[in-house]
């Protein structure tokens, strides 16, 4: 049996904890969450409500991290001292020496580590790579990315986020990485607030435009923002040689309702627990198999620190309005 | 130089008489219209305004017969007659007696006789035709086909055009037999007045449902009204053994606009001429090009004799609440 | 506690065993199966495996017929002795005086009968449903309705189902009731084998059309099948008199394809437990709530009786190649 | 009657010839072009062929430049010194200071100037303007444009053609600044050649991706490439405040194919002419009716400038690697 504690019991980590138990050969021994009122899920996945001290000295085979932001890095780094496996959400942290710091350390301590960067196993996504990566579509020469939120985020969200581009864009940058199967060599990005002025009060963003160059000069372009009309808007169109690869949003329903001023469908939808529903239980599966022996899963902890650098560098270029050169190991 | 005489210049004869016109080595040198404004149209396509008996007379290689429904047989036993090539608007009569002695004179006299079932013509009708024939479909086993109007005709023109079985669905029984590629053996119809009922009081319907099915045992239903949501609704699916072929209404624009309530896509086209376009034209240069020693168009006069034979049994069908077996040569 | 016996345990028993023991308030205190292998199915569930005696001996509030159709009278008739509810799949039985004499138990039994037609508890189904009974989509005219299969069923499976109409089509059947609002007047059909010879050897078929009228004059068309191209094919087009709402096949993933030939989407779902499992969920909580004093569910077992009296009626209709008049209590 | 003489005679003139001879109270009376075999043309519009010098003596009301680009100029500064109006082909000229130049001229002269961006007549984009315009979308955040061609043009083309920004992407450039109503303010570019190497070799690119800020803030992105899959791909997104507008391709026709790997749609149109058939006619017409005394058309001279301007900042950021910042009047 493989013995997991999961660390926050949030929305996104009642999602891992449930998935996590409903794997064969996998329990959840431990939730530790000082927090949330997850009494009724510890019991539901058959877990023990523990603190963080607890959990970490049992005999696991590793952990599962979703708790707040602020956390990750010092879970990570008692991950790698005990030798325990890790999945971890992103961001490393908002820190960037201690994602340096953090990295390193995992790294050096030879511990499996898995980046919960949920759309590499999305169906959609994943299909999307992979008939690239298969030679079938030809080269990959333009990729136009989008991201949109239902509707802006709570202040205090976007106040504890790390800000949009570490928050949100970041699964842009991971995307544009696995998708070229290459690093990018140039970020230019435009970044302003268009949706709400309290957002730019916060310091934060709200509507952005990026461009990169890869290292062998294929296009990517992200437009983003936390605008509405399009619920939770995730879609992609890879421009390859021999075929373009669209990613569409999925509509709640299938109906569709013919009137006098048109043909109207479904709106799209707009929770991200839904919409990568199958993607969250592909990932925890991935890295159960992983713990069981399997291969080693699509995101690892260097792709949460490339993905997060690409984040940086979008925000320096924001700042100077110049485009930042990747290439020499840039580092903000 | 192919010199014809156009009858009748309202709507759709202005269509033929335009698109003749535009042909090379077509000349249009007669345009015989007692009523309509046609003076204008004359002038711009080089022809003479004549009446009946003078175009008759003159050297002409064939007419074009787009009048009224009541005229057309005269002019095609004149047509016989006078050994001249004939493509004649359906249909043939509203008087089943009739359209026997025509269709049979017409085919004694030996003169080259084409239909307007435009709809043969149109390129995505033709394209399933020839996809299916060519056998790359696999076998055609049910053919689903929809007509209906943007909105009730005048009722002036539901007490003329002989009822919608024979004036509006007579398009989707001649569709019926040249998808399929054979003869029908039965059909069974419902029919009633769903839309407007002064349509009802005219001696007439207004919504339709028929089922047929082929010698071979293949299935055909069609269901037809005079209602606006979809335009000029003309939708089929032919399924066949190896893929399913769709024909869509085509959108007025290629708009979409997203909004809270879901994705709205522009109205259908709703008018015939302008979704015909092309069918239209094309069949003019199937006629023209027959003339000029070209191979025999889709549809001649026997096609329309069956496609009415076919309205006639819906008829029959809808009078008696029974299917009519349309073989050992059924008649009205 | 809502106690609960499960019986049959096969891949309907099992989506339905499962969605009942997560439902809060309700526990699946038996599984009853002679035959298939499911220790891990009542083991995830804590459930008991039982015989069908020790089953209705214990101290139930309901039973939830999923086993062999054989099998539905007799239990339907001891729930109805015992005064249990029942969750019953469809149909009652393949012997029309037994769904007869089954049909009046149950009722004069009073106890609460719900029957499995999960479409009804589909979104897209309900929805239009919904729409149509609110008014919102003026007067329904004309329903055309969609059904196919991803492909034959196994030859045995075909001699046991009771044949295409009862055991396919009777979905179709339900909807026409539940979507028109009203009894159906007229059935006629055509029904024959172009799919698979051995289907016709067994003596079913395999292809389908059939148009009904309703008592206020609505026109029902329906065209089935079990050919693979579209999946699992459940279209449908609800012409109104303000507008037409049509159901699409959602497709397996929202990638496009674009190629020098076209654009290509992802093939259509083609299983109906994927396609109907929000549905199956659904109708499970529709149940519980019924049996946790909540209101009816939207389909009883009269619903099951009336559907498969359609059914009969199409089987009659082909034999006879005439339309069978329902009104005046028509029964086979 | 207005009296038009038409220069250039190739695929574009040909168009404008036609459609401008088929409007009600024009004339065609001058057809010039030294090159084209164009009797067939002339005759069939009843203009006369003539030289340049004996078409701008004649009485006329304005001129139509179609010819090839290095003769623009020297047209437009004719019809200036000459007051006759024009509709002019873009660009003014790809020497920056003949353009600065001409424009100059053209304005000082009074004379009425319309530019040929036929998109801003499309029925879709105008649309897209026009409800923007109207306050109904709300503000205009994010809009993303995307140009492709069929396949990559001869290389003789590309070397007389200016350059993919000034041949191509100008279009774009010029609806970037219709559709925000406003100037642009930064823009950005990365440009290089992954479609056809054959291209870079005559010193052009075939791959693009620009970036612009608009003065008020709104961010402008384009993609664009040389490249086949998506035919003559002319896409369009408008992200408003309340809801976001699409343009989409039309496929050539109406046909949807399912097979076993999915719904095949028909390949996008590929031919700009047909493309936009409706555009050029209804600019044509726009122009005569100006000449006739309506309103002033789309777009005039200094649109084509200010677009050109966009180009030549593009071909500048790619040079430099750098956004150039527009402001303050820059020029190349």
């Amino acid at each position: 049996m493989t013995r997991l504690a999961v660390f926050g019991a949030g929305r996104i980590g009642a999602v891992h904890a449930m998935n996590a138990a409903a794997i064969p050969g996998v329990a959840v021994v431990h939730l530790v969450d000082p927090v949330a009122d997850c009494d009724a899920l510890a019991a539901r996945i058959g877990a023990r409500r523990s603190d963080a001290h607890d959990a970490l000295s049992d005999d696991l085979d590793g952990i599962v991290i979703c708790s707040s932001t602020d956390s990750h890095a010092e879970l990570l780094l008692a991950a790698a001292e005990r030798g325990l496996a890790v999945f971890c959400e992103k961001p490393i942290s908002l820190d960037w020496p201690t994602v340096v710091r953090v990295t390193d350390a995992v790294e050096a301590s030879g511990i499996r580590c898995m980046l919960g960067f949920q759309r590499r196993y999305d169906p959609n996504f994943r299909a999307v790579r992979d008939r690239i990566a298969s030679g079938r579509s030809g080269r990959l020469e333009q990729l136009v990315m989008h991201t949109r939120d239902p509707g802006p985020p709570p202040i205090d969200y976007v106040r504890r986020s790390g800000g949009m581009l570490r928050d949100q864009a970041i699964h842009d940058f991971d995307q544009a990485r696995y998708i070229c199967g290459e690093e990018i060599a140039t970020v230019y990005a435009l970044g302003n607030c268009q949706v709400d002025p309290a957002i730019g009060e916060a310091g934060d963003i709200d509507t952005l435009a990026v461009t990169m160059l890869t290292r062998s000069g294929r296009m990517v372009t992200m437009t983003n923002n936390r605008r509405g009309p399009l619920g939770y808007d995730q879609r992609l169109e890879a421009h390859c040689a021999a075929e373009v690869l669209f990613i569409d949003n999925r509509p709640q329903t299938d109906l569709r309702i013919a009137g006098p001023t048109g043909q109207m469908t479904a709106p799209p939808m707009d929770y991200f627990i839904a919409r990568f529903e199958a993607a969250y239980r592909a990932e925890m599966e991935a890295f159960a198999a992983w713990l069981q022996g399997g291969p080693a899963p699509l995101a690892g902890i260097r792709d949460g620190f490339e993905a997060q650098r690409l984040a940086e560098a979008a925000v320096a270029s924001i700042a100077t309005g110049q485009p930042v050169d990747l290439e020499g190991g840039w580092q903000p």
